[in-house]
């Protein structure tokens, strides 16, 4: 029986929909275990912005500090992404977010579902197997630059940074989940043009000695995106740099037939973070066809990090009730739809 | 009747083999039209390294300046990769020739053939009927930025930077081209994070007032990578900024089933260079297994460019009789397989 306090940021669009399922999943698990888990909802995103003027308030990020987990729904709104001129956007409060608490590794496992494998765009002998996971660095690169506009205003700049220190702690992550996985590391970078992939091929090169037991592979970014597709099984870790993470994580997740599926970790210093890969989708929000088993998933993960192991398969195994028993939304079962309501109180029904 | 001086590289690892079957190609050309292709080869890459310790030589440069177009293998030696502190590198001829012909615009045309569609790792319904032009800028942004490493050589870093100039040529370039084809223009950028991207979408904005009957899209790098694999057929003209480019348009090439089949054409205020996509490959070199299909395209793409159509529709033709009647390179004929000189000669025999 333990007591645990989780920070709940549903965020925006379908953010809040599938945020309160993978909830009443978690609160499934306390009832089952006697556990007793605190879960307070707090703004974030373009709610925030709304609400506040900040896209992360404070009082938002000290409920995060003061967390032993956070779980997040989406964030993100239309409104802003077509205004280049807005000075404040939802993003900004996730990256502050990510900054403020030191996430500096966001972690994506991408499986395909063996019950699901016809809705992937992938044939299927292509990736019938996968089972990778790629460790993305989450607070440097050229996200975190300085970035600006020429003094004439004709031009613009971003600046890519990273230093041996912001490799290493992420580089030890993604060699240690190797160890325990079928112990390959894919380093993917762009070491022939960028000065930065050199450094972080000279740093995983030098660390490669400590782990004996991991073949590290080194792949440019280009040929990645083409492998991920082509033969998505040859991978076990992929560890790279923030900018390309985005890219190929978000790529990789069309093996798996739906967005909807696929759950990630950010993890650092301090307190870790829980989230669907999937955006806000706006165009789908209060319709209840959102798919809220990637939240749930994001909340097993998130029992992990806690240690709750029993607690976190329980979930899992409920997540698969749901899979073979077609108890899927609309995206994966066109003809049979159930409701993200429906298929997140059947999954708290196993529990 | 024209006469035309065309310059050769052929390059490193497979690049003088499909070079050799391009050549032959064109020559059938000349033949045929009675023109006059003075075609001759010059050192770059690995291979001018090694005979001169400059991977473009200065008489490759002056060669490629006072041509009407040039022909460009494929460059790049392991040996090279993976010596991360090696201080001459082939790609560093590659970059330095675009920049010094002004190479701007590298223009990368992905169809799904029907023939092929088979091989293609995607499902067929997925991806009948793409046809998508990618206009990646090719001599700004992360590419040509200041790079380096900090004084005290524990950190790294490379600049991004975009000029309003830099972006309204290619973009002009895109948007006449989406005027002739579908009239559809997506512009991917990841204008979420980045300032540069805001200026792209800035420019994009403005400029699209010009060319009213193109419609334009804006999608995010992270989501473009998925789309490009979900949904292909939505695409005609596909804008972005070098490194964004670099990567989807090889992730993109995966649609073709083969990267032995798609050229590119880097076109720029000078000469223009033509090249297939595929690089070096250099665990093929010397097996007669390479695909020179994507290196004879590439010379119909030239042809093009030299406004010699009827050429160039007829080297397109030639290439479909050998689609059709399946004489192909192993990759996409493994049980009955032609060697690159066969499928070479039969596609200038149809000339
Ligand atoms: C919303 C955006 C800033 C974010 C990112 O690029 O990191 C998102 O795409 C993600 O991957 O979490
Ligand atoms: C070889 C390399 C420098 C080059 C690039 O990244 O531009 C290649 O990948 C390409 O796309 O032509």
């Amino acid at each position: 029986m333990v007591s645990k306090k989780i920070a709940v940021l549903p965020g925006d669009g379908i953010g809040p929909e599938v945020c309160r399922q993978a909830v009443k999943v978690l609160q499934a698990v306390a009832e089952r275990f006697g556990h007793r888990f605190e879960m307070r909802s707090h703004l974030m995103g373009a709610c925030a912005i709304d609400a506040t003027g900040d896209p992360l308030p404070e009082a938002t990020l000290t409920a995060c500090r003061e967390a032993d987990a956070v779980l997040l729904g989406a964030i993100g709104d239309p409104k802003y992404d077509n205004d280049p001129s807005a000075k404040v956007r939802p993003e900004q409060g996730l990256l502050r977010l990510r900054k403020s608490l030191g996430l500096y590794a966001n972690i994506r496992p991408v499986t395909a579902y063996d019950v699901l494998l016809n809705h992937s765009p992938l044939k299927r002998e292509r990736i019938q197997g996968t089972d990778m996971v790629i460790f993305r660095e989450l607070t440097g690169g050229i996200y975190f630059g300085e970035k600006g506009r020429t003094a004439d205003g004709t031009g613009a700049y971003d600046h890519c940074t990273y230093s041996r220190d912001e490799i290493l702690r992420i580089a030890h992550l993604a060699f240690k989940a190797a160890a325990g996985r079928r112990q390959k590391l894919t380093l993917v970078d762009k070491a022939n043009v960028l000065e930065t992939s050199r450094l972080w091929r000279e740093v995983v090169r030098e660390m490669a000695a400590q782990y004996p037991e991991v073949e590290v592979d080194y792949l440019f970014v280009d040929n990645a995106a083409m492998q991920i597709i082509l033969n998505p099984t040859q991978f076990d870790v992929i560890l790279t740099e923030n900018m390309f993470g985005d890219i190929i994580s978000d790529e990789a997740s069309v093996i798996a037939g739906s967005m909807g599926l696929l759950p990630s970790a950010s993890v650092g210093a301090e307190v870790a973070l829980f989230e669907p890969i999937h955006g806000s989708y706006p165009q789908a929000k209060g319709k209840g066809i959102a798919n809220p088993i990637a939240a749930i998933l994001s909340a097993a993960m998130l029992l992990e990090h806690l240690e709750l192991n029993t607690e976190a398969a329980m979930v899992r195994e409920a997540v698969d009730e749901a899979l073979h028993n077609g108890i899927l939304t609309q995206e994966l079962s066109p003809n049979a739809p159930y409701s993200t309501e429906e298929v997140g109180s059947y999954i708290a029904f196993w529990i």
